[in-house]
């Protein structure tokens, strides 16, 4: 049966990879690297790099391929998702019986961990159901960018006893902070829907291109830093055609030391 | 100035180490391993085994010492965490004072992530704030338990673009699950809080020990499973002494494929 390694490589330090992750990446017989975009072409650059670094099996191949764009233009958000993750499928198996043999073993390295808004485990879900394609499947959890956001910070994620909201830009925007949670992490925020909240109740902790040598983080009350971070991320994403960023947000309210 | 590397090494696979975190070690002068009580003990061997497999700096010592247990009878929770931290803070700063010179480097093993539900940022932050203790202070990521979780049951922790609610058993049983996520993983359950759910309307997703050789993963429709889980659960425990173990919920009425 054919085997593959979804391997998480954490969020732009090459040294984010775990000794888990090296191992699996130097079992497979094919690495396979998309490229594709301004920002995709730097996240191929770090994939190069980590195999650079840390592949000495010298029989494994790597493979790079281009990615189908998903039509941001589909009225309907699930349908484009869909569609996407549809063409992707028929890609990925036409790379795997392209570049491995029945028994081989391929590796994907996904940007943070495979179980965080990535597509990959979905992906092959669908290779398996609708392509019928039979797959060993072996997951090696990676750094998320969460995690990469707390440790720039220095700060814990939780309040004391405390729970954590994770979402998305589109979502904060549509409902608002959460009811339920004194901390929000907010990812895939193609704007600042931050700017919509109250900015004396909430501090904010944001962090771009987390654990690269371009790191950014800036931190404080909503109020007095949402223009600095608007505007760092404005330059930034001019200068590098491309931004990924995430922030945590905390009700002020929450009473801790 | 002193440096403290609190470095996250994953949930029970020495593997989870991450390139960063065995540079992080290596560096130290000092690493300072917590020991006590079954599960502690047992935590304090995995500990050992990460040093023993990723420390090649001859330089570095190994310093165990017994953490303060917390007072579980305290009537405040806050109050007993709080006091429990300050002991803790207390018994840092001998041990630094003890076994670093005052530019000296030591390190902090930290089950999983800094910074998810643990408690040694707080405490280091009380070494600098009530202590008066300057310190500098290096965040290494881990692999957590929701990640180990995540990879050992192959599954994405989000619905496409949905959000996704970390908490406690605590907070589970108080509040029931939270209104504003479709997906809730819960941590810190010292019982089976997922019992007082309506079991028709959840999918789970349970593992316990993860990473580690012994462990169990459990999932399916609430109904169906929540019997086996907890009989699961209390064999497990039985026979090791302690447990962790940590779950992903989900309503079944989100349509996802
Ligand atoms: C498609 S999701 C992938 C998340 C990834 N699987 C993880 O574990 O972090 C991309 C989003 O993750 C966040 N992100 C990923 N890498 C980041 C980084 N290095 N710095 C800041 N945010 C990052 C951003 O919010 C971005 O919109
Ligand atoms: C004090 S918290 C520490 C969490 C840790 N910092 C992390 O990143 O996962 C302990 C809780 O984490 C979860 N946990 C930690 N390690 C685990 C493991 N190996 N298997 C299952 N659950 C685990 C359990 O819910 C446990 O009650």
């Amino acid at each position: 049966m054919r085997r593959l390694s979804i391997i998480g490589i954490g969020t732009g330090n090459p040294e984010h990879m775990t000794v888990q992750g090296v191992g699996a990446l130097n079992r497979a017989d094919v690495v396979l690297i998309p490229r594709k975009g301004a920002a995709k072409e730097d996240l191929a650059d770090l994939r190069r790099a980590i195999c650079d670094r840390f592949l000495a099996n010298p029989v494994t191949r790597i493979i790079e391929f281009d990615l189908p764009e998903r039509d941001a233009g589909d009225p309907s958000y699930r349908k484009g998702v869909d569609d996407w993750h549809a063409a992707i499928a028929d890609l990925y198996a036409a790379l795997l019986a392209e570049h491995t043999g029945e028994n081989g073993h391929a590796a994907f390295l996904v940007w943070g961990d495979p179980s965080l808004y990535d597509s990959t485990l979905r992906i092959v879900e669908r290779l398996r159901a609708d392509a019928g394609m039979e797959l060993m499947l072996d997951v090696v959890p990676g750094i998320t960018s969460i995690q990469a956001l707390a440790a720039s910070h220095g700060m814990p994620l939780n309040t004391i006893g405390g729970a954590v909201h994770i979402t998305t830009g589109r979502k904060l925007r549509a409902e608002g902070f959460p009811q339920t949670a004194d901390t929000a992490l907010v990812m895939l925020d193609g704007g600042c829907a931050f700017r919509d909240l109250p900015g004396d109740a909430y501090d904010i902790f944001w962090g771009a291109y987390l654990g690269t040598p371009d790191e950014i983080a800036i931190a404080g009350r909503l109020d007095d830093v949402a223009q600095e971070i608007e505007e760092a991320r404005a330059s930034a994403r001019a200068a590098k055609g491309w931004i990924m960023d995430t922030y945590l947000l905390r009700r002020r309210d929450t009473r801790e030391r």
